[in-house]
């Protein structure tokens, strides 16, 4: 392929094929370079880029009918990887049609299929799901896994620290992100077998791209002062949860109190910078966009309700990380490390445990 | 014992005495039948029991010179529970001498002492950390375990449930609180083992004092639809630290906010409802005092950091619970429940599981 191109399922997401052609057409305005593979029904894709002739003109149409449903279990949909539309733009990245695939379809299949077809990396035993998000400084913070692996031994959780670093390295252009193991205290007695054991493996591992510091409890992720946070996908897609939810109660909250109190349009107009700001720094969609780390491929995830920006974001994630050669440089850093080193330090996490 | 007494570890926490007794006092308007039995430096006590006559009139002293240090490890606490003030204190209520103990020294060091002094209750096999949050509607929802069990197993979630749905009953009034299991989904299939185990024996045991209903995410703690979220220590600890956090992340958005574009006194004065509202709402004072659930006796936790209103709520939490009779609730709620029936519970589940 001469240009690099990105495959989008066209057909998941609650709001289907217009917010899906739409992102793309704003995501383009970013990467220009890129081209498109819209995967999904033909007649709705290009009624969807009438009003959108500069992606319509960088954009091939992959024709199928079947689309995997929300609510269907990642085995049943698995069957179908051939056929629907999630399955081909997955398959449009095997193939090398497409450098990455977005799909704001059901996440337990989009797992599945991508893993599958794309396998994990030499060297990773399991791809994780990582996201951007906000902190009180300028850079964001990276999670992962945030819901792919609900259970996780320490060597898992080292993989992830690896590649959460090479993520963050892409992102915030750092050459040492600082990276900590999400824990329930900062002291080394605290935590699961799982959590002390990584901890162990990636303070005794030489070579590592990155700064680990140990622990990081929940109330810091938002504070800036740790780029990349480690954990299991069950405390993860907890964690992440909880800020979303926990955020969402407090604007909820003010909303009420503006709504009780501030009638009057002047009311309005003083307290609109704090309202924007928060719907700038809290609208998921400016968040929109969590990528399978680990994967022979870039799969990026937009979230079901997301709109036209949030689908842009998506992609321009999935532009950022095959411009960057996210793949490329995961597998340099372990190759870097070595397997020699992480036995080591393997060794190092068990004597220690005995 | 006459009336009921409170032993209050005078010496924990970061704010030390002044705070303990200034925070009993404030305590002691709510619950006048109260009496306290004040444990530490007796000089000290004395000198903020001047501010207190109240209190002092409704107070004994029981002097000690030995403190549990804060980054103390447990193990270690445990050897001097005869010497130090939360040791006493929590042998005041194995000694029937008090109702219920209250501390704000360290929490791992309060959990084994209290689990060695008091021991689990029958048909428990452990204790768990229960905090009061915020919800978006009037009433608060109940988190348990926060944090004093790592890892947990089906049989204890179960237990938690069960004990949460009774603390709920003390403090909500309700006959059958909606009780749900933190996950990651709330599908059958979502989440560990031991959630889905235990998921089953809710569902399958009868004569459960609660409505059960399946899986909660994190995102919907706050909202106010369920009324107690039982999961084990690690993840409710994440969570909550989580919610924190995010409230906090939040609020500094919002104040950074006016601080920039409301610089008039007018602008402050409009915006005070909305900082007012989130001030009562969030502020962790509000809702201090977390209870170990499971033992024969009353322990509650008040938070390091809490001020005096805190110190208050903690007391008011353990003396709530202590005239509410939670340890006689949670053991009649078991034996009405039945061994037999959680034992058929437990045979569904494992069916469910082969």
């Amino acid at each position: 392929m001469s240009l690099p191109r990105i495959a989008i399922d066209a057909m998941g997401g609650d709001e289907g094929v217009r917010v899906m052609v739409s992102g793309a057409a704003l995501a383009r305005h970013r990467h220009e370079n890129f081209r498109f593979l819209l995967v999904g029904d033909q007649d709705r894709i290009k009624r969807a880029l009438d009003d959108h002739p500069g992606l319509a003109s960088a954009s091939e149409i992959l024709h199928c009918e079947d689309v995997v449903g929300g609510d269907e279990k990642p085995t049943q949909a698995l069957r179908r990887a051939k056929t629907t539309s999630m399955g081909l733009a997955i398959n449009a990245v095997k193939a090398g049609d497409a450098g990455a695939a977005v799909s704001a379809g059901n996440t337990g299949a989009l797992m599945a299929m991508s893993k599958l077809a794309l396998r994990t990396m030499p060297g990773i035993d399991r791809p994780a799901l990582a996201a951007l998000l906000p902190t009180l400084e300028e850079h964001d913070v990276i999670m992962l896994d945030l819901g792919a692996n609900t259970e996780c031994d320490a060597r898992n959780l080292v993989q992830f620290a690896i590649m959460g670093a090479a993520y963050s390295r892409i992102v915030e252009g750092s050459g040492a992100p600082r990276v900590r193991l999400l824990n329930i205290g900062t002291e080394e007695i605290k935590g699961t077998d799982q959590v002390q054991e990584a901890a162990v493996m990636l303070r005794a591992a030489r070579g590592l791209a990155m700064a680990f510091d140990g622990f990081v409890e929940a109330d810091q992720i938002n504070r800036g002062n740790v780029d990349v946070v480690v954990s299991d996908g069950f405390s993860g897609n907890i964690a992440l949860k909880a800020i979303e939810g926990s955020a969402r109660f407090v604007t909820d909250l003010l909303k009420n109190a503006f709504r009780s109190s501030l009638r009057s349009k002047f009311g309005f107009l003083v307290s609109r910078p704090a309202t924007e700001l928060l719907r700038h720094h809290l609208d998921p969609n400016n968040h929109n966009g969590a990528v399978f780390l680990g994967l022979n491929g870039v799969v990026v995830k937009s979230h079901g309700s997301a709109n036209e920006k949030g689908v842009a974001n998506a992609v321009a994630v999935a532009a950022r990380l095959v411009e960057a050669k996210l793949t490329e440089r995961i597998a340099s850093d372990l190759a870097e490390l070595g397997e020699a080193n992480l036995r080591q330090a393997a060794k190092a996490a068990h004597k220690d445990a005995t």
